[in-house]
């Protein structure tokens, strides 16, 4: 179908678009909460740094919680985009879900505890169940399922127990190093434990 | 031998044995913490509540430490005795294997967060790695080894992997179900995960 021919209205004369105002907003609070702490800081707090009102950052954002997420949404698919490109980066099932061990936990103790002192967003996060760790979550275990699901038809797995029971158990043993809550209290172990219980894993799946 | 006729001695007069004493202080103090917890319970809080002097308190413990280090042990003792005797319970080792995760996440759940309260004084034991608790993660490692050896001698076990190597990575997989400050964030998974993740341990164990 031909394209008309038409003139584009020229948009009219107006600040910054939306999505560059939270963006914005979003930047300075991840700056801001990284030195002086999520729990600690306001919205007004937050407002003043920004040098906007506080009236103008609630038309973008109905809680400091909202500015949170977004945050922590950020933060969850920067460690998720490591592990997915570690994945992707060999054939081997038995190696990808290696990786998804050694990548899951390294990304989470530098995101969570070393870069950003993001710590208290992710903890809250994890505490309270917002919207974006359940959706990490749920992805989290989607590529589970796709490894195991690879690994069966390379003939790699096992196939006798069910795909389901299989994914929520090896997900059990992975969400300690993914859960900031649960991570901060692994973290003596972080050095060896990927490798190990990725072999242990690799043990019960061998067919 | 035939025993010397002799008479004993009268002992001289004086107030109960030291270890009735000790015994008596902890009792006090396991009542007084979990109604007030440990944090919050100076050693001369528990001195007038149990009606000593402070310094009589501390000429049987040297601190208020001491004290919970000692409820602390009761209490991993009371956890152990129910694993043991739930796996003396049966002669196979899988099932054995079933029994400890079972075991201990529902003791641990249940005396760490229920009966008594005990959680303030087992995170302190568990975030300062209290001797009590490493003398505890040392006994139930080296009951996973005889269940794991047992299991090796029956044939129900794998004898490829390295012993130690099997060991420390099924201690990993349990370890969320007892220590204290991990299980806290895994209370929804308690009801599903001692099922889940032995089946899957076991799988990994099969010859």
């Amino acid at each position: 179908m031909p394209m008309k021919n038409t003139t584009i209205p020229s948009a009219p004369a107006r600040g910054p678009a939306d999505h560059e105002v939270r963006d914005q907003i979003v930047a300075a609070a991840t700056e801001h909460f990284s030195r002086y702490g999520y729990d600690k800081t306001t919205v007004s707090d937050l407002a003043k740094a920004i040098g906007f009102s506080k009236a103008y950052i609630y038309k973008f954002f109905e809680s400091k919680q909202a500015i949170g997420e977004m945050i922590c949404g950020n933060c969850l698919h920067e460690i998720e985009s490591e592990v997915r490109a570690a994945v992707a980066d060999t054939d081997l099932p038995p190696e990808k879900l290696r990786r998804m061990f050694k990548v899951f936990t390294d990304a989470s103790l530098r995101l969570f505890f070393r870069d950003r002192k993001l710590y208290d967003i992710a903890a809250s996060a994890a505490t309270e169940n917002w919207q974006a760790v359940q959706a990490y979550e749920a992805r989290v275990q989607k590529l589970l399922q796709e490894v195991l699901q690879e690994g069966r038809q390379s003939g790699d797995f096992e196939r006798k127990t069910p795909l389901d029971e299989t994914a929520t158990a090896i997900y059990l043993v992975l969400r300690p190093y993914l859960n900031p809550l649960l991570l901060q209290y692994n973290r003596d172990t972080t050095d060896v434990a990927p490798a190990q219980l990725s072999s242990l894993v690799l043990r019960s799946l061998s067919p």
